[in-house]
């Protein structure tokens, strides 16, 4: 189908369907309809209705979608179907969690290697290898890699991402709490998991004082 | 100081500046200006400069921060300096991922223990115990958690989200891809890693597209 303007709201919500449906069990019904994924989740009919229709043009009245397709439209929508490779710069204790989670598979990221300024061992625990971060530039002209995963100390964050545009990465998924400067062309995403967590504690202590 | 108000936006600097001031070596010079904080980190002076007073009182003309009284107060500010215990639900991949990271501690987030409805086993490699759900409750009334973090699939999140407040838990840090429904006293955050991959995704395909 032609694709239609996404916003990031409805990106949030896209992987969620996806993960319900592929949990629904084999002997469920081929079919399921908006009102029944609002009512599993939680949610509310006319957005989800929205959202399906966004990216599948599979609907029928009183039926719903077939399971199976649904759930194909979803992923290509979302990209997971072609798998990116990725790298990963710096292999530090956030780094190696990443490159040891499997279940980035699921979303079509695949961490093939990751860089580090000093490596201190070859390879992680499962086998993943970490290169020299002079490396890197060779590695990924060769291998063609569109995406780099930021792990290194704030200080360094600039800077790495420099190098990662001039390797020729697109897409940037940063975990360095800090703002990165880049061209037009080039989309970073931040996650910040310092700032969630200073969230959450600001609130609990605003609880501890009622 | 007397605590102003706060926004988000704040809140995503104020961990920046911090990992900034604490990569500094020993031998840096004791003050350090808002002017420095912000060429260092490429970011704008005078927010820089706001977000600092906001936190502390110590700047002065010409000289800046005391920087180990800066680090006091913005770890003060931010409830890093207060250990907040923590449970984490569904030891999966990512949750063990989670529970295997150290880095969370420098955040003040100290994660006890997992549960799983089906624990596979009774600790993870780093010798964290996981017990069974059935003991979530007792456990948490027992050592007076009030954070939870959930890492289980999208379909049991939300009674797993309801067990938690069952509990006495106030702060819920939710990785499972769905909104929760939650009573006004308890904040959620939200951390939606599928989202960002989506994101970077879609622009990798749209640039392939060029």
């Amino acid at each position: 189908m032609e694709r239609k303007e996404i916003s990031k709201s409805v990106l949030k919500r896209l992987p969620g369907y996806l993960a319900y449906l592929k949990s629904l069990p084999d002997g469920s019904s081929p079919n399921i309809s908006a009102t029944a994924l609002a009512n599993a989740l939680g949610m509310g009919e006319v957005q989800v209705r929205k959202d399906l229709a966004m990216v599948c043009d599979g609907g029928r009245p009183k039926i719903g979608y077939p399971r199976e397709m649904l759930i194909d439209a979803i992923e290509q929508f979302l990209g997971y179907d072609n798998t990116t490779d990725a790298v990963l710069i710096g292999a530090g204790r956030l780094g190696q969690a990443l490159l040891g989670y499997g279940g980035f598979a699921a979303y079509g990221l695949n961490i093939l290697a990751a860089f580090d300024a000093n490596p201190v061992s070859s390879q992680t625990e499962d086998g993943k290898p970490i290169y020299h971060m002079d490396q890197l530039e060779a590695y990924c002209r060769s291998h063609k890699i569109r995406m780099g995963i930021i792990t290194v100390p704030i200080q360094h964050a600039q800077s790495v991402c420099n190098q990662l545009i001039a390797c020729g990465i697109k897409a940037i998924w940063n975990f360095a709490p800090t703002h990165l400067e880049v061209p037009a062309n080039i989309l970073v995403q931040h996650e910040n998991m310092a700032m969630s967590l200073a969230v959450l504690s600001m609130h609990l202590q605003a609880q501890m004082k009622k």
